[in-house]
C-alpha cells in the first residue's frame, strides 16, 4: 500500500463547534489512513485575505503532494463553484472565491478543475456547510486515488485576488499590515528580500526604528521591526503587543526607507 | 493487523490546559495505533445539553465503529457511574448523566454497560479527572479489542435527558434555540423536515422573515432563517452575528408558522 | 519497520495563526509516520513557569520514548541554545531557558546535549521561529532514528528554574498558586501527599475550609479545596470559577494547617 496522504485544513470554522470534527469524520470514513493537519480554523470569519496569506505562507513547509482544503466561504449556498487546483508540489480544494490566489506568490498554479461530479459528495448536501458535504468527501476521494479528471472539467477562468504588493515611491517602500498574529505582531506585505539597506521603518508615519536581527535587540516594551518567519517585515513590541500598543489593524500603512 | 480504531473526543475541558493532551497520552500508551479526532473541547463548562446536541449532530458523519468518549461531567468524583453504550453503528463512553441520550434521535441505543472493571483504569484514580484516569484507558482497551462484556454488568436503567422537542400549537410550531455557533448563528430544535410550507419565522415574537435557501438571499447585516447543516432551522445575520444583533441565548423561543 | 514515534508539542503559539500547522508540516515532511499530540499551545505568551508546570504534570501519561518539543522561547534569535534532554522514559527538545527543569520533579534528567548540528535544521533559519526551523526538523530526525550523539556535544551546564517548593513554617504549609485552569480552578504547589491531617486551607488568609474528596461535597457557588489531578492541592468553586470569585492569580499565597 502507498503512503497515506496528508490533508491540511484551513478554515474560519473555529473550534467551539463540532464542524471540523464532522469534516474529519467524513474524511476518515472514506479514506481511513489520511493524516489530517490543522493549519488553523480561526481565520476571522469570511476573511479571504487572511486565509490566502496563511495558506501562501504555510504551503512550502508541507510534504509534497499534500492536499490543502481551504474553507472560508462567504458565498456558501450560492452558484460559486468548488474548485481543485494543482501546483508542481501540492494540490488544493476551495470555493472559487480567490482564496487560493496568493499561493502563486510561491508556486505556479498549473491546472484548475471545477469539482462538479456529484458522486464524490455526500448524498445529502446542506446549503450552509459545503466543507463537510462536498469538500471533505472530495478530498477523501482524491487521497484515495480518484484521478483529478474525474472531479469535473478544467476551468480556465477562476476568481483571483490580487496580492497587495508593496510599492516603491519617493525613496520609500510603501506597504500595509496583512495580519496580526497571536502575539500582537503586525505582519506586513513588505518582502524581507526588499529591505536591504533600509534605514528606518514607519508605522502610520510613526518611527519604529531600523530593522533589527531579532526582538531582543530592543528593551522590553519597546517597538522593533524584524524580518519575520513568513518572509516579510514584521513589527513587534518586545514582550508586549504591537497591535495593542500601536492600535494596529489590517490594512494600516507601513513604510521603509 | 486490523484497521486501527477511531476515537472521537467531546469534552468541556478547553484547550488552554494539558487535559486533552494527557488523555491522548494515556490512549496512545495503551493503544498506539488509535486515530484520535477532536469533536470539540469547548462545550460550555458542564453544559450537558450542548454536549448532547453536538454529539447527536456529529455521530452520523463518523466511521462505523467509532468510539465516542464524551467527558462533560458535573458529577465527577461522586457515585455516578461511567457507562458504555452501543448503537448499531457506533459506541460511546460517558458519565451516566444523560449526555448520550440525544444520540437516540439518530440511532437506537441497544446496550448499556457499567464500566466497573478496575483493571481497565489507571492504577491511580484522581477524584477530579475521570476522563484521564478511567475513560481514556477504558477507551484504549476497547479499541484494543477488550470485549464489552469485560467492562462490567449490563445496565437497564441509566440517566436520560429528554430531547426538547418542538411542539405544534395554534397553527405554529414552537421551538427554542439549542446552541449558538461560532458565527453567532442560533441553531434551533425545529427539524428542517417539519418546516414545509412555513410562511414566516419569529424569534421572541420578532419577525425574521420566511425561510430562505441560504444566507446570500438577504442583504448584508439582515437576519435570515435557513435550514442548517445540523438538520434544524437556524437563524443567522448575513456577514454578521444573529446572537449579538438579536441578543439571542440558549432556550430563547423561536416559532414557525 | 518500527512503531512510529510520538511527538508531543507544548508551546505558547496559540492556534489562531498557522505556526503549529507549519511545524507539523515540517515534521511530516521528514518523518511521515509521526504521531503528533498537542499538549496545549495556549501557554500564556513567554510564561516559562506555566509551561514547565504543564510539562511536568503531563510527562507521566505519555508513551515511553515520547519526544516532547517545548517551544516557549522569549530569547528566540539570541545566543541561547536549543537543547535535547533525556530521562529514563522520555526525551525533550527545548530552548535552554529552564523550561525543562521541573520534569526533574518526576524523572531525573540523565543527559543533555546542545542541538548544534546544522544539517538537522531547515536550510533557511528565520530569526523569530526556531520552533519551525530548528526544533521541528531536529525532532523529525530524532524520530527517524538519528542518534542523539549526532545532535551536538553534551552539555554539563544548562539553565535551571527552581521549582517553587511549598515550605513548612509555624505549623502551616505555605504555598502559592501555580496556574489557573480553564474552569477557574487554582492549582497550587502544595503536594497532595503533604496534606494529610490538614484541618483548614487558607487563600490569602481567607478560609476556604477543610480539604474535601471532591467538588460535590459543597453547595453550588461555594469554594472547595480538593486534591487535584496534577497531584497538588487545588482550590475551586463548585459550578463556578475560583479565579473569578476570589480574584486569584498566579503566585497568590495559599496555606494549609
Amino acid at each position: 500500500m502507498s503512503e497515506p496522504g496528508t490533508l491540511a485544513l484551513l478554515t474560519d470554522f473555529g473550534t467551539k463547534d463540532p464542524f471540523i470534527g464532522m469534516m474529519k469524520g467524513v474524511v476518515l470514513t472514506l479514506a481511513p489512513g489520511t493524516r489530517i493537519v490543522d493549519l488553523t480554523h480561526e481565520v476571522p470569519p469570511q476573511n479571504l485575505q487572511v486565509a490566502a496569506f496563511y495558506l501562501m505562507a504555510s504551503v512550502p513547509y508541507f510534504p509534497k503532494g499534500t492536499l490543502f482544503a481551504v474553507v472560508v466561504d462567504p458565498g456558501v449556498g450560492t452558484e460559486r463553484k468548488i474548485i481543485w487546483a494543482r501546483t508542481p508540489s501540492h494540490q488544493f480544494l476551495a470555493p472559487d472565491n480567490g482564496v487560493l490566489s496568493w499561493v502563486e506568490e510561491r508556486e505556479p498554479i498549473q491546472e484548475v478543475r471545477w469539482v462538479a461530479n456529484k458522486d464524490l459528495f455526500l448524498s445529502q448536501i446542506s446549503h450552509t456547510f459545503h466543507g463537510r458535504d462536498m469538500v471533505a468527501p472530495a478530498a477523501a476521494h482524491l487521497l484515495n486515488g480518484t484521478p483529478p479528471e474525474d472531479l469535473g472539467p478544467k476551468q480556465e477562468m477562476y476568481k483571483k485576488l490580487a496580492f497587495p504588493r508593496a510599492r516603491r515611491e519617493g525613496g520609500r517602500l510603501h506597504g500595509v499590515v496583512l495580519a496580526l498574529d497571536r502575539f500582537g505582531n503586525a505582519i506586513t506585505n513588505i518582502p524581507a528580500s526588499d529591505t536591504g539597506g533600509a534605514k528606518r521603518v514607519l508605522f502610520k508615519e510613526r518611527e519604529v526604528g531600523p530593522i533589527k536581527p531579532t526582538y531582543s535587540h530592543v528593551g522590553e516594551g519597546e517597538p522593533v521591526a524584524v524580518l519575520g518567519s513568513f518572509g516579510f517585515l514584521e513589527l513587534a513590541v518586545r514582550k508586549g503587543s504591537f497591535a495593542r500598543t500601536f492600535e494596529a489593524g489590517e490594512g494600516d500603512p507601513v513604510s521603509v526607507e
